[in-house]
């Protein structure tokens, strides 16, 4: 679809400002269209635009704002909620090109970066200093803070560390006209007026785009042990997990694998998993000295509840185990594609959610593996599905559903760190009720009252 | 000033709701028609509303709204801002009969409770079941935490545990017109819409009435061992403070007290301060078997920079040290009315921020002693004052308004937790700019269209 005619004025404009800030090659566009979320359909861009500075991102939404050309934020396109996917004859907006770290402050224990900086290279540049970040996402060694920030991105050690959210001070927005605003403090505590550095993590791009990050940084975690434990049942997992919590315990990772996950991942490798074991879960522990106190009051808690427990004794033999969990992405991705759920429920209600997604799985034929965070009751059931078969696309979306009412049943959330995007727009409402859809939609239309940024996305149009 | 007609309207309708939800007795009303804080006038409010349901508080909402009777929400009054303050002809919303714990849940580590709970209750109640809720303002005695969530309350143990908006994870609030919403939610983690939960805490009663508070929960502290040290001068002591948060202490607490706080402190009570200490610093650990270290890692950084330690071996010893951090308000008291400041800068500036309040105070002719929250940046230079002087009472409120000053000079903000409500309403522009400004009152506009709540607190009317 050609671009209409007020996207062709915009971007006559901003192809004006700077050689190469407009890409309008079809490969190059096409390929920027879709982030990683199935299901979720994607538009035809007018143009991708790439660019390098704050001004040039207000001169893209000055632009966009006149001629009313729909804008579309990107990081590196990892998420999986379709926030990312072009609309027809949008502006692509992509932050990559923004990818400096410009301080990082070890006296304050604050950076600052530009949003394109890749999660991973921020980790590693404050490792360096002695310093920690903790969020985590998956896709951590590819995804952006800016798009972490975007969607308020978890991880494996939320569970000690929390998210993306509690890391982010301050940021410079670019709002919906171009007007460049900070948010936020650079100071520990702050309260100067309304929280709305808070209110812009995590909206996805549709409500500013961020251009800054003020980030808060811990110091270096303690050394980190790790133990597996393999459950009977995925009960008494779910029960270890409970009572090792209810018992105080702060683990830095607390992952739990249902039978059909450490099936799909004896398939690809063999990890000495025991037969017959019908869940497992991970545990680490980073409190250094104390680690290995930690691993025996979990081993303590697991063998009352029927498990055998593996305890590492050093670095080498924790990434060992921590293998089994890396590996049941990739072993995933070997049998087809798949669409990854994002349930988060109270802890007590995680073994209603582990088998309540068995149960959907034989009761739609498909194939749902359960694996996640289960110390924060935020699980990752993932529908495995033949795309060239459209009636197990149809069955595969039909269980993906279920499990979404599943966990607000059990009284959680449709969406633990992943996002809503396009994929869960429409069950937007169904979770925060009619008033508080409208005024999810107040804010909108608040801060982007013509609405070109990211439309359809959290909020349907 | 009588209630003009329509708050007499309102009253009517609400008085014939439930006998003792209006109270109008001229004493009764007027004793609530302040918080704590000094220099902040109050107006002559038509009437106390003391609801005891969401269904009242909504009442209230929709007969003021209905009227356009300004509605002025009101915790304990310990608010050190004015934002409590009564306006001419508002109805004061009391919700302080709305205190009940509704439930406390030791496997998800979340208390559903009112907002007229006491802090040190529900901190006392949860201690009871093992587990621990942090935020402690000096008000945790009396102060509600409908209060806290109001104005995003801190305590000594920020430090480590954070403020209070990193507990509440969802709210019932009703809004201006009386609608009754949701946000958030009671799981660990959740993405699911614009995070309007972050958005309500710290309003101070300007966006909607807070009637319900969820709140996550911690595992109990281990045992906690406390050090206090004496310094030369300031300069040595918030070196020390810099270096040993550098290094990667996690203290639960790290106060700092100038010379002239330890002088108010002296003239009150004989606690053994070394003549000639310049500063003085208290640390404490709660990280059980490791807290004894963590002092021993603190008094070589203390003693590096010429600090002389005491280190407490039980929670007897570690009592009586901080005894002379709970003095210091009790001691100022004694000496006539005070106004404490709130500044919170990077750590980095923290020599800049006490060196310049002691310039400020000789400058001005004018006692301002400088305690607080050390680890965080977050001093509270307290200006004392004769209320009977008028010249004082000048010099005062000029030596305040260069503390603050100088706080946003240093890159730092005007209030790190005690809010903006009157007092530094006018401030507000100076720290957040022109279009930052516009932004929030864009926010007012759009939960307030009315403007009813809470008026002229936070963002001047």
């Amino acid at each position: 679809m050609p671009p209409p005619g007020n996207a062709a004025t915009a971007l006559a404009e901003l192809t004006a400002l700077r050689n190469g800030l407009v890409v309008t090659d079809p490969d190059v566009v096409a390929s920027h269209e879709r982030d990683s979320a199935p299901f979720c359909p994607n538009g035809s861009a007018a143009a991708l635009v790439r660019p390098s500075t704050v001004e040039e991102v207000s001169a893209v939404l000055r632009a966009a704002h006149r001629h009313g050309v729909p804008v579309v934020p990107q990081g590196a396109r990892t998420g999986l909620a379709g926030g990312a996917n072009a609309i027809d004859g949008c502006l692509l907006l992509s932050l990559e090109r923004m990818n400096r770290i410009r301080s990082i402050d070890t006296t304050n224990a604050v950076a600052v970066v530009e949003p394109g900086v890749v999660n991973a290279v921020l980790s590693r540049a404050v490792a360096e200093k002695g310093l920690f970040y903790p969020p985590d996402p998956s896709s951590w060694e590819s995804s952006t803070i800016g798009g972490n920030v975007a969607t308020n991105a978890g991880g494996l050690c939320c569970v000690k560390y929390g998210v993306t959210a509690e890391y982010v001070r301050g940021l410079q927005i670019v709002l919906a006209d171009g007007r460049v605003v900070r948010t936020g403090r650079s100071t520990a505590k702050g309260v100067a007026g309304y929280d709305l550095t808070r209110l812009f993590v995590g909206s996805e791009g549709t409500l500013g785009v961020v251009t800054e990050v003020t980030l808060a940084l811990r110091p270096a975690a303690g050394g980190a042990l790790t133990a597996v434990s393999f459950f009977p049942d995925a009960a008494s997992a779910c029960a270890t997990v409970c009572d090792y919590m209810a018992g105080g315990g702060q683990p830095s990772l607390l992952e739990l694998m249902d039978r059909l996950s450490m099936d799909v991942v004896r398939r690809y490798k063999d990890l000495g998993f025991p037969d017959g074991a019908g869940a497992m879960v991970l545990m680490q522990s980073d409190r250094g000295a104390l680690a290995a106190q930690d691993l025996a009051e979990f081993e303590k808690v697991a063998t009352g509840h029927g498990g055998d427990v593996v305890l590492a004794e050093n670095a080498a033999e924790s990434a060992m185990l921590l293998e089994a969990r890396r590996s049941v992405g990739v072993a995933t991705e070997l049998l087809g594609s798949f669409i990854s759920e994002d349930a988060c429920v109270p802890r007590s209600a995680l073994v209603d959610l582990v088998v309540g997604v068995e149960r959907i799985s034989r009761d739609n034929d498909v194939l749902i593996t359960c694996t996640g965070h289960a110390g924060d009751g935020n699980m990752h059931p993932t529908v495995v599905f033949d795309p060239a078969d459209p009636e197990q696309v149809r069955r595969a979306g039909v269980a993906f559903d279920q499990v979404m009412k599943l966990a607000l049943d059990l009284g959680g959330t449709i969406t633990g760190e992943h996002g809503v995007g396009l994929l869960k727009a429409e069950w937007l409402e169904t979770e925060l009720g009619a008033d508080g859809l409208e005024l999810q939609r107040d804010i909108k239309r608040t801060l982007d009252p013509t609405g070109i940024l990211n439309p359809g996305k959290v909020l349907r149009s």
